[in-house]
């Protein structure tokens, strides 16, 4: 069974983006088209608008969670830098995507071609404006030339780039400066991830490949997961993480409640974020996909904490709620590829590998002295190339497709992200002064601690 | 009025369930069918699918609400390892109900049984699956073969046993080892749950004799109370707090703000769990059954915290934030057998009565010297039989059939539960050590404190 | 463009309101109506209705975002009170909107008039009743007399007024008396909010005049400001916080997470709030607004969090989380009155000057030396006002009639609110004793204090 890609199927008017239908006519009729099969033209546009929006505020709600769980993961004195940190990525992933970014991911992408439209601005078509003018005739023009409103899917795009944000601001949480961790947003909600994203989903050269990558095990997470991997290379680890001796420090959560509570709202946001992904709610086969789509969803993540509870003992030494709780990630990460397409036993094997992948990989970057504060990289980038690849699982991709595209994201994401990093740095450093690690970014950088009342015992390498 | 039970009127391919129709001809008619008076039937289809999908996201997010109120019920050396029950115990449940539990309570119940097939997996229907691989005319068969998804129903249903499981880990808190109770609620879960599950709403005997409970007051609530209750008198208290002289033992929650997002989430999500029991949103009579349910749930989880706050004083002796929050909860459980049936006014009673008994219950379990850590028989069990009975109210169920499932299904849980809870403890124990109830389950079972940068108070009786 | 009032459009019967078809017909034509558009009644009925009740669940959720963000910016001896007063708060605005408020607002407005009726309770329509008992053709009955269901719309109407009343609390936090401040959400929620509403969107006077406040800038945000800043005025600062020789002591939140956690709850609750406030969902014109009205919204809050962060130094002398976070609740307030009328790239302007005005506002506050412990008044109250009248940018509303609404509801709610309060002072007293004070609230009026085993640093003023 192969899928339609994520690719908006029409073009739409007002930014002058009129190419990239052949493209989609070569995936046309492999599936019933969606939104044509509706009951009803009406309905159908409404209820595709309405999906987009309800799963998409789903997925704007996971940014709480990456928060909870970044919050809760570092140490006492860094937790309100990256409370800002996380609200600030958002806020700049909005607005980045909104003037740049959408128009280079879905704005007149060549059918294979690298990017599209570098126009600025995004905005409602004239024929919905009309329609909001109450012209006549405008409803059944619109609902002719569109399956859903402009904006629903600008809406839903844009809680995906912030996502990719999030996975970054965890690896990199207690060393990065504040504003060229901003800069590095920047860059990659404008650039990097929609250029990945026109490659794919935009109708691209990967996309026209046959590249399966349903809501995003790599194109979000791994995308994600490869600009924090490069970050943490180039930034290096926490003072007094890896010493000298080879033993590595812990350095525990500091808050392990809201970790907990990050999670799950993750859990509960991935239901948008896949079943979201089906980019359409107007017909039978919709309705029907997005059920399956949110049991596999909800069996992987399960699996994935069962099975990194059960290989904690032995790959960690101890039976580690955090483990669970990154298991239940990467078991999410992993299914993400392919969750329509994946009988529900098998969504048990793919999360509970993700969910093993998640332990070991963990303990690969300690051998590696890689320091990821909540083990971003082996949840997103480890878990996400191994969901891509087990699309095929169900013969729903091409080995070697999926392990191009594995590849060839990776090497740009990676090439883009360090060269803006190595900018950054050079420019105005990227990494906070021994000072500012030892006494905390939130007295140094904010002048606001976290939990100013309770009193905290002191960390034995800042004394 | 009747309602039609949360049955599914229609078999389904690929599990070999063809029986249980007769029964639903018993209760058809009654109301008018919602689905059948769909406008149209892909757009009922699509509604109803997206329906339980949307509000079962819901009901999964409170699952995230017990984890909340639990971990700020406990003490601070119990928190990480309440934080894994609940993400496991919520994976197991969605793992266990997959494999085995869903088809012991729907698959095949003979009308009037006992319980359903003992097959194992379940999945969508050889219709569905033509539907998905674009098969003509499948649409029409699917859509002519049921009034929703199957896999939509099982992703609602599923949310509601992980709902049971969630009841069980606060009470149990503190004391009960991590694997002894995950092996409870494999049990549950695979099959206490669905047990009761098959006689009710399932089709089985309860369900045939008039037995009504809309969304699951003793179903649901007093099933995992009653489990609870069992486990809590088979445990014993915990160390220091029923003292030799009488006096009952304060150990207060040792983080407020966190049990109050807990129950806020779960006062959300019981939007989900009651609007989405009325198990179709296709028709306009489901839409104003609907806005009824949501109205009477709200009121009388409003009226629980009124209640309990008034009655908080002379109970308990202090203006108590907690039995205000429990009330919250009462409230809610005790609507929920009937939020279709009563008008407004008596959602006030009946969730202000539900109040009342949480407090006074939770003042009944300390003389009784049952250790409850978060009150939950009090607010799932006590309230959901006063909510069950409440239903004849308004005329919805007849006081001796209602009074019958109560005694039958609890009955059932408190005998089976406690041969499981005996078994467990027979063949690994279901008590922790006294060094890991003084040191704290987080240090002894995980090695990972929860908090381990504040300096905590010590414990009185741990010193 | 003029968009309809908030006003339903068709009397309900059970209450006797026939009154006020007249002035929506001088609002009909100008857009084309919602539902009437709908390509199917029940379809468009039930779409409606279903809108109502998930973007009112989404609303509801607010007042747990509002929980956090007080909880968080108290100081730990006054947590749990705070916990208590939102909960308490939520549960008394549900009741008292029911039994009174609503009727007020909504119920046999006079077309230009001041207040509805002040008979007691509410409920289904004859009708509808008459449908869930199975009558033939009630379906019909009922889609011809209402766009969706009656309590659905009371279910949505009543999270706004609790919205209100959480405004209040934070600013009052840490003196204000519990049982002062219940008594006075009574007297909000059933009579003082309820009146503004029906000058506005229940088609009173302000409605008639074409005041413009699409989902409540100033009827909802700037209610509960004004209510707040009357409250702050008439109480004073708390102990210590202006001190004799000009200088302000900042009293920074206890516990930051859970501040920002409560602002993620708000942003997304408001995509709740305002798209709701289409008040339909079955027709393509509402999709493509409802569409508009979301990214509208999440882009004014990012603009006022990267607009509060730009000039968070220079006002405040740091980079400042908090400022941050209340500029997202800023730019959300700002946007609310006209989010469907404004171009993205006005929503940036109106959501980043509202971020300003926040940072600004809590600064002249301070010179002011009124004491707001969450930053309310800037937040809700001065950008609520900026919002209003920023509604005129796209042509939607007249400056002078802004302007008028503006003073005619500030004015009403500051001598009302004054009045209620002075008379609540009367009686029983409104501010706390300096021995609560000094010990808080927590321990003298609860007996349940939030971090009961953490060790906290002791307040200086107090020992």
């Amino acid at each position: 069974m192969t899928r339609l890609t994520r690719r908006k199927d029409k073009p739409h008017s007002g930014i002058g983006a009129a190419a990239g239908l052949a493209l989609c006519a070569a995936f046309a009729g492999l599936l019933p088209d969606p939104a044509r099969a509706a009951p009803d033209g009406e309905t159908g546009f409404v209820l595709n608008t309405f999906a987009f929006l309800i799963w998409g505020a789903l997925v704007m709600w996971m940014c709480a969670g990456f928060t909870m769980l970044e919050a809760g993961s570092v140490r006492t004195k860094n937790v309100s830098v990256i409370c800002l940190k996380n609200i600030g990525l958002y806020s700049i992933a909005s607005l980045s995507y909104y003037l740049i970014g959408y128009n280079i991911m879905y704005v007149g992408v060549d059918p294979g071609g690298w990017f599209g439209s570098l126009s600025l601005f995004y905005g409602s078509t004239a024929d919905e404006l009309a329609l909001l003018a109450g012209a006549d005739g405008a409803a059944a023009t619109v609902i002719a030339g569109a399956d859903y409103s402009t904006m629903s899917d600008w809406f839903f795009q844009m809680v995906f780039v912030a996502t990719t944000a999030s996975i970054i601001s965890g690896t990199l949480a207690e060393r990065v400066r504040l504003w060229s961790f901003f800069l590095f947003v920047i860059a990659l909600t404008a650039f990097i991830y929609p250029v990945v994203g026109a490659w794919t989903w935009g109708g691209g050269w990967l996309g026209e490949m046959g590249f399966q990558d349903f809501a995003g095990s790599t194109i979000v997470h791994s995308t994600g997961g490869w600009a924090a991997l490069t970050g943490a290379v180039i930034l290096g680890a926490r003072r007094g993480k890896f010493r000298e001796d080879g033993t590595v420090r812990q350095m525990p959560p500091s808050n392990v409640p809201i970790v907990t509570l990050g999670v799950f709202i993750l859990w509960f946001g991935w239901f948008g974020f896949n079943g979201g992904s089906q980019l359409a709610l107007g017909s039978a086969v919709d309705a029907v996909a997005i059920s399956i789509i949110l049991a596999n969803t909800n069996i992987a993540a399960a699996a994935g904490v069962v099975a990194a509870l059960c290989v904690s003992k032995p790959i960690l030494g101890r039976i580690d709620l955090l483990a669970s709780l990154n298991g239940a990630i990467a078991g999410l990460v992993a299914i993400t590829a392919g969750p329509d397409l994946i009988a529900h036993h098998w969504a048990i094997v793919i999360g509970g590998i993700g969910g093993v992948i998640a332990v070991a990989g963990s303990k690969a970057m300690d051998m590696l002295r890689i320091d990821d504060v909540v083990g971003a990289v082996p949840a997103h980038l480890f878990a996400g190339i191994w969901g891509t690849l087990a699309v095929c699982i169900a013969g729903g991709g091409d080995f070697l497709t999926q392990l191009s595209g594995i590849l060839a994201i990776g090497g740009f994401v990676f090439v883009a992200s360090g060269i803006v990093w190595l900018i950054i740095d050079r420019v105005i450093g990227i990494r906070i002064s021994e000072r500012a690690e030892a006494l905390g970014q939130d007295v140094v950088e904010l002048g606001i601690e976290a939990y100013p009342e309770f009193v905290a015992i002191p960390d034995p390498d800042d004394t």
